[in-house]
Formats: structure tokens, sequence, C-alpha cells
């Protein structure tokens, strides 16, 4: 296998297993029935707000389209484009805890938009996911993500190019040729700068790397030449964005692209709160230790964190809503006032309404990064009676080793239903417990009656 | 300045200059409608390409839609994709010469897009050209062009990207904070890869370019924000795409913008042959040599170039037309034997006719890479009578220092309408000598009358 890995090139390797590997129509999918329906309600949840609605307009013009529809008179880059965008809008779509990557939000949009017929089988797309699924880890893990994403790139949209292109062309069963030279074109297409995080241009990100994905693979089958070596190529794109060794890939690219369509669910989890990912562990400690010491007993409260932990978040007493969801002390306080934390407690008004009471605790709450092992949050409370209680989160609150219960996802669904004042979520709800094979999805997330004028 | 640049930050005051620094309506107005006519002619050449004709059947799907035409129900996304394809699809569009950046393949269609009244008056295309021009020589000399090129950039799609947005947001007299937030999210798409030089993705690049800056500035002027540090930032663009110093470039922004918009013209050219730029110096002297000692005289032909200048040559003998566009010795053999290279040259059946002779005078052609200052060819022939001839070319005819006449860009210019087939080009034909300032750019491209069918 070696031996014909280096003769065949990488890139040909990848598109190789992307379409032909085994998948099995059914794997994983329970998991992949949680990401799609987690997926179309952050989405919805999106589709009311105002910079969304900006995108829409500035993207469509006068043109009558939709969002998450697929009947209709849009084409569907521009549906890959602007449900990626509302997908990854809120930053409450599902991660992946080892590498900086948000999957689904340009999986889903690029598959969907992939299906030109206007039906999308569950089993078909939980085929094309899972092949997806294994290329965002394998090319983050190869690179490697800390690397690429410390120089400033945004991996959700650089590798998210690669990975959906994979999904595409497995969904549309398309020939290892035809899918190298799509893998050659959207190489020249990946893009995306961190510097542009907490601007809109971040969850435009993701549109754009579930549009670009689907016009690689399509003018790759209108006969759009590109090079089919260009991953592993001097100055392709491990070149450029990492520092892979070409050679070293080659050999192992089968065991690990094989290893992440089997094991991708241990490094994927949903989002069960609508804050920063670096706000979790602290919020999951919170929403304990508030049954031992409520709010008003609460004297301080010291947070120990990873080394780089903080990176992303705000150190000020945030101001608006949205700064809201990247301060640590803020959300920490929030669930141990409110016993969750949730889409309104960030809006304008509700924000406004309670800021002042938050405030107060979150004033209470101090944070720190120390050395140790992984990713964690030590969490102690010091009482008014003298008592203090600790715990320690490693595993997220919605990450595979740790995962929301049906109870708890179908909260967060309707959440989000609730949020963006849909109806007719039934079927959608339903499925997230699974979706049989035949389901066809597109007219699910029809079902949502999403309100689209501007 | 210097205070206030830092202060402001380089996005910004890229911005400011872009959209306010004095630029004069006519400054470089007869170079600019020869960059203007050149670069419609060679996109006319292309529109009967099989591979362009490809791209645009799978950009536009069912869709009708035009060419280079501004009326009609086609997009200016669309419009900006494919005729920035187009005007690069040949490899004969203009060249900076000490930078590997082809500046009018990305600037026109960008800004005959972004005119969406449908009249683009000479006047305030070359201010806006201008500009583009401008900032094209500035972020490509600043990164620096040869550290971002060498590391596998395509940087007339990357740096094109930023150049587009400025040359954008002054045709539509944007303000600086609008213009640095496009500028930042632009950086968020800059991207293409030089492995795919060789295919169709290569001139796609230039279409892409054009679409995102148009994008950009659409998006941005709708509310859409991004980083306005973004070009500056730790993890920004110089740092993600270059080796350059952000402080060191606040100083001297000022100072260098306005020097590109001075001079940009010196480092400016047409092509006058329809083959790989490494091939024109050669051809060039070939041209001179050949009426000294005619073909069928040549007992021997040595080359020397520049250290590096045979990079993109392709070494074998070719076997098609569009390979042999990369051959320094078949290109020389046949300006020696023709007396001109030519589109026609390299079409399928023309090629096929002339190989066999061409090649046999390729044959007795070397080439070999020599040490020496800056770019140059020498070539030195060795007659059957024993006398030898030598000719050193530094400039290439159509280079700012040794531009073409008026009648060999009026060849040059009939010859792509010729190949093309199209009718028509006399509005065309006349204003490259200098267009009148209020005459309307979209209007005499439309005269030409391009066939779009499929």
């Amino acid at each position: 296998m070696t031996d014909h890995a280096a003769e065949r090139g990488l890139t040909l390797r990848l598109a190789e297993l992307a379409v032909a590997l085994p998948v099995g129509e059914r794997l994983h999918a329970d998991v992949i029935a949680q990401a799609w329906a987690d997926t179309i309600a952050v989405s919805a949840a999106a589709v009311g707000q105002q910079g969304l609605r900006d995108i829409r307009s500035a993207v469509l013009g006068q043109h009558a389209s939709s969002l998450w529809l697929a009947t209709g008179p849009q084409r569907a880059d521009d549906a890959a484009l602007l449900n990626g965008t509302a997908a990854h809008f809120l930053d409450f779509d599902d991660v992946s805890p080892s590498m900086p990557l948000h999957p689904s939000a340009v999986l889903v949009p690029a598959l969907m938009a992939a299906e030109s017929h206007g039906e999308l089988r569950f089993d078909r797309f939980a085929e094309a996911f899972n092949v997806g699924s294994a290329m965002f880890r394998y090319i983050a893990e190869a690179l490697p993500s800390e690397e690429h994403y410390g120089r400033g790139w945004h991996s959700t949209a650089t590798v998210g190019r690669v990975a959906a292109v994979a999904a595409i062309a497995r969904y549309r069963r398309l020939s290892a040729e035809v899918t190298a030279n799509a893998l050659g074109m959207a190489s020249s297409m990946a893009s995306g700068s961190r510097v542009n995080f907490g601007t809109m241009t971040k969850p435009l990100h993701a549109g754009l790397a579930a549009r670009d994905a689907l016009h690689a693979v399509e003018w790759s089958e209108a006969g759009v030449t590109a090079s089919t070596t260009e991953l592993e190529s001097k100055g392709g794109f491990f070149s450029r964005f990492g520092t892979a060794d070409a050679a070293g890939l080659a050999e192992t690219v089968e065991a690990r692209f094989t290893h992440w369509v089997e094991e991708w669910p241990s490094d994927w989890g949903l989002k069960r709160y609508p804050s920063c990912y670096g706000t979790h562990r602290p919020i999951d400690a919170a929403l304990e230790l508030r049954a031992l010491v409520p709010a008003e007993q609460v004297a301080r409260v010291e947070v120990e964190i990873y080394r780089g932990g903080s990176a992303p978040l705000t150190p000020r007493p945030p101001e608006a809503g949205t700064e809201a969801k990247f301060s640590l002390e803020y959300c920490t306080a929030l669930a141990w006032l409110r016993g969750n934390v949730a889409l309104l407690d960030f809006a304008d008004a509700h924000f406004a309404a309670d800021r002042a009471e938050v405030a107060a605790l979150a004033s209470r709450i101090s944070l720190r990064e120390v050395d140790g092992e992984g990713e964690f949050a030590h969490v102690t409370v010091f009482a008014a009676d003298g008592g203090s209680h600790h715990r320690t989160v490693t595993l997220t609150k919605g990450s595979g080793g740790n995962p929301m219960g049906p109870s708890e996802l179908q909260a967060k669904l309707r959440s989000c239903l609730e949020f963006a004042g849909v109806a007719g979520g039934e079927r959608l709800l339903a499925g997230a417990d699974g979706y049989s094979p035949e389901q066809d999805l597109i007219q699910i997330a029809a079902e949502l009656r999403l309100e689209t004028g501007s």
C-alpha cells in the first residue's frame, strides 16, 4: 500500500479513499442525526439576526431566494454560502475538541447544496458526512493543526474546503480522478484569517468554504483542470499551510484516513451553551456547584484553566450581549444565577436587564492560567459561611466522552427554534434521536418554514 | 505622517490613500488606454477556446448570460469571474516585469463589473485603475513578492484581491472605513496556488480575484463587518503571506504608495507574443538575428539566461500547441522561421502542420542558465558559413522601457480579434492610442459582439 500510495500521490490516494473506502451506510448514524439536527437548529436560530440578513441581502440583491429550502429559484452556490454562514453565525455549531474545527457548518450546507434533485436521503447523506468528517480530521492532524491555526489561518475554512470536496465527491459518486482534480482546485481557494474573528467575516468563512467546495466539484465535473498532485507538491497545500512532510504522509495516508472514518465521533462534540467554547468547562462546573453553594452565598470563585486557554476570551466586563459570550466570568456567573446559559441571555434586552446582577457575581470570579496536562478548568467556590467546594472539568458537556442526554439535546434544539420563532420542527426534533435511512433531509428542513424576508 | 500612520493602522492608511490620494484624471491615460484595449482583445481571443467555454457553462449552468457585455441578465459577480478568467486564459495579458503580476486581468474585469449603471467613463476608470495598479505593486513589493511567490502563492490572485478592492473603492468613492473593512474581508479570501500553473485553474485565479474583490466591497457596503487592521496584525495578511515588518511598512506607506501611483507604468508591459514570458527575450533576439542569419543557414544557437529563468519553461520538445508556449527552443525557432510568434502558431492544426520544420531548427538551439545581473538573454547564432552573431536582450519588447510602437500594438490587437473571429472592434482599436475622458468603455467592449453561445 505504501508503494501504491507513493506511486499515485497523496492527492489521488485521498481522492480514492474518499470515493471508495467502505464506510457502511449506517455507520455513526446516531451521531450524524444529532449533528444534522443541531446544525439546522442553530442555523434557524441565526436567521432572525440582522447581521445575517445584511449578508443575505448583499449576496442575493434583488433575487427572490430562501435559506435552507431546496425548492425555489435560488442557486445552489448561493445556498451553500448563506446556509454555511447561518450555521456558524451564532458560534453555537458543533466542534472538534482536539482541533480548532467546526465541521458541520461546512459539511451540512455543502452536502445539502450538492443535492440537485431536491431529495437528500439520510443514508446517503450519512455516508458522505462520514467521509467529510474523516477528511476534516485527517487534514487538520497532518498540517498539523496547531501550527496552521497558530499562523493565523481559520482551519474551519481552509481545511473545510478540502473536507467538503471529499464529502460532495462521495455523495455524487465521482471518480478518483475527478475528485483529485477538485481537491487541487479547492486548494487554490483555501483561505480565511483568524484576525477576522469577532466580525461577521468569521461566520462567512464557513459559507465561503461550503460554496467553494461545491464550485470545485462542479467545475471539475465540467472538465476544468487543476493539479492532481496539489496537496503534496512543493508549494502545495501542506507546504503553504503547514509543515507536514509529504513523504511521511504518503506512507500513513490509508491508516490515518481509515482511523478517522472510524473514530471521528470521539473527536466531536455539540456545544451546549451559545458562548465561546472556552467558557464551557467553567459553566459545566458552575451548574454542579450551584447546588452546593447558591449564588447569594458565593463569596468568591477561583477558576484555573490551561495555558493559552484564555486567548479567545475577553478580559474586561462586557458591554454588549455579543461581547458577553466571550467573558468567562460573565458566563460562569450567568450559569450560577440562572441554572443555564441560553441564546436569550445574550439578546440585547435580556443582557441589559440582567447585566447588573450578573456583573455583581462575575466581579467575585477570578481567572488565571496554570500549568497542567491537556485542557481543563479547575473551579473552586468559597462560600460566605467559610466552606469551599471544588470541581475539575476536562470533557465539556456535549463532547463525545460526555455527551448530552436526549432530553438535553432536545432542550437545546427547542430553544433554537423558539429563539427563531419558527414553527414546524416536529420531524427535526424527533429525528435527533435517529432518522430512518430513506428520510429526506431537505424536506425536513423545509418544514421549518423559516421566515426569509429581509 | 509617521505618527498618523501608526495611529490609524496600515489597513486604514492604505484605505485612505486608495480613496483620497490625488491621482489626476488623465494621469497615465495613454498607458491605461493600451492596458484596457489589450486586456479586452486578449479576452476576446480566448472566448472561442473550449476550456473557457467549459468554465462558462459550469459557472452559469442554464442561465443565459454574456461575457464582456454590460447589458443583459448576468450577475456582476459572474461577469467578474468569467471575464477575469478570459483575460488570463491565453497568458497573453499584461505583466509587471519586476514582480510576478498580471495586473489588468484582475483590475479590468473587477472595475467593469463594479459599474452597475452600465456606463463606464474612461476618466473614472483610469483614476481607479491607477489606484489599483499602485496597490498591486505596493503590496507585492512589501510582502516581498519573491518570498511570497517562492512559497507557492500565485501573487496575481492573492495580491490581486487587495489591489482590486482598492480600485473598486476608488471608483465607487467609498469612505476609508468601508474600504478598510473591505480590505480586511478580501484578505480572508486571498488564495491561489502556483502548483496549479499549467492547468485551467491558473486563469481561473484571476477571475476569482476579481469576483472576490467585488464581493468584499459590496458586502462591506451592505454592513458586513471585518477586521480593519487585518493587513498589519499578527496573523494578518502580511504575516500569513510574507515576511514584511508591519511597523516598517507603517512608516513608509504614504511614500511608497505615492511612488507607485506615479511610477507603476515603469514596471508594466504588454506581452508581444502569446507564449510564456520567459521565452520573450530570446524571441526578441531571434527577430533581429534572422535578418543576419536566415533559418536555413543556422548551424546552431546558444541561449544563456539568468539563474532561475528556466523554471517556468518545459525542457522537452512539446507535443501539443499549449505545451509549445512553454518551450523556449520551440518559440525561438518559430520566431526565426516565421518572423513572428502568433496565436495561430499554437492552435492545434497549425502546430501539427509546422511541428516538424520548427522542431528541426529547435533541436539546434541550446539553453543554459548563467550568472549575471538582473534578467537577460544572451543569444549567439553560429552560421553554416562559420560566422557568428550575438544579441543580448534585457528589456522585452512591450515593456515600459522598450514599448511596442503604435503599429505593433495595433497588429497585436487585430490578431486577437481575428483569432476570435469577432467583428466590430473599430473603436477598440482606435482607442488604443487614447480614449477621450467621457468615452464609455462598456459600450466599446459591447461593440465587439462576442459570440457567447456554448
